[in-house]
């Protein structure tokens, strides 16, 4: 096939499917967006990506996007790598589960410090959002501490939805949890910051 | 398999699920949760789910939960009702693209309106979320409007998808979304709800 191209930025969810990607061993080319600079509005990026948003992967196929699908898609498409329970719908299911609520809820909690714009037109309402992050993102990591069912998010086996849970952990620790209240879960973003795949994915996306 | 038990409340995604479940043929037994009297916070369905929730589906292997996740289990449990596409990573990425669309960016636009409390203490920020939403709802199905690829949102196959999207369309419609400028979106929505499954569905839900 075709080399992937994967579009990332500095600080974004985009983390998450880049050391999956790492993960597998694929050899892909990586493009990072200057948010800063509002590269992901630009006209080519929109090309690639009409949502304006990373992360996007584009393969000879086409562009995907969403972190949970894409999650899904890199497991899916290195079975060897075991980065998800693939012959087991339940225990996909049950990592989909978590992924989906990274993405829904704890991404979406986060998002209300800086990216209120996108639900209020109106300043002080989006101060009022920034205001209860550190409440919201607390009871998402007490919520993940719940879930965390061994080693890895899914028991003794690495998969996909550990580096998702490391992308939102990093954003908690800015976020005012305190982490050291949740022994499993920052006991699970240590273990992962140990891995070559992530180093090289957060050296990389820097 | 010992009977499965579905967990829905009117006028939630839960529909989604269970279009899903008819589609697939499932026997299940159903149980409704009256928002109204805060039954989703109830120590007893706090026991089935700790998010407060629906949907929510138990099984006999354990209780799953998450719109995508739920989703792709019904398919994945079910392949002879061809609810998605199992065999092609790429195909089922797509679907899934779309699935974690709706839960994190429609879904979330929606919830907007009325469960803003999830994400500010103030209620004139409340109010100033109310007032975006005819505006974000139409954003997201004009996006919706992109990418449905045929008949049906992957092509000529009906999948989980068309659900999805037919219990948020039915949301933008009380939303302040005009659906006349969305004829695809509008045409799926009507074929999703001539279906025998979506019919019981929306009948046993109400």
């Amino acid at each position: 096939m075709s080399r992937w191209v994967f579009y990332s930025a500095p600080g974004t969810c985009a983390l998450a499917t880049h050391i999956a990607l790492h993960e597998a061993g694929v050899e892909f080319d990586l493009v990072k967006l200057d948010f800063g600079a509002n590269q992901q509005q630009s006209p080519e990026f929109l090309r690639v990506n009409p949502k304006g948003r990373v992360p996007a992967l584009q393969t000879e196929r086409g562009v995907l996007t969403e972190t949970p699908a894409l999650l899904a898609f890199v497991a899916q498409s290195f079975p060897q790598a075991r980065l998800a329970p693939l012959d087991d719908a339940f225990a996909f299911a049950r990592l989909q589960e978590l992924t989906s609520y990274l993405s829904s809820t704890v991404h979406v909690a986060h998002a209300h410090k800086r990216r209120g714009a996108r639900w209020v037109d109106d300043p002080a309402a989006e101060e009022a959002m920034r205001a209860k992050v550190p409440q919201t993102m607390t009871a998402c990591a007490a919520f993940l501490e719940s879930q965390i069912a061994g080693t890895w998010a899914m028991g003794e086996q690495f998969s996909v939805v550990d580096g998702y849970i490391y992308t939102v952990g990093v954003w908690m620790q800015g976020d005012g949890v305190d982490l050291t209240r949740f022994p499993k879960l920052s006991g699970l973003l240590a273990r992962v910051a140990a891995r070559p795949s992530a180093q090289r994915a957060i050296a990389e996306a820097a």
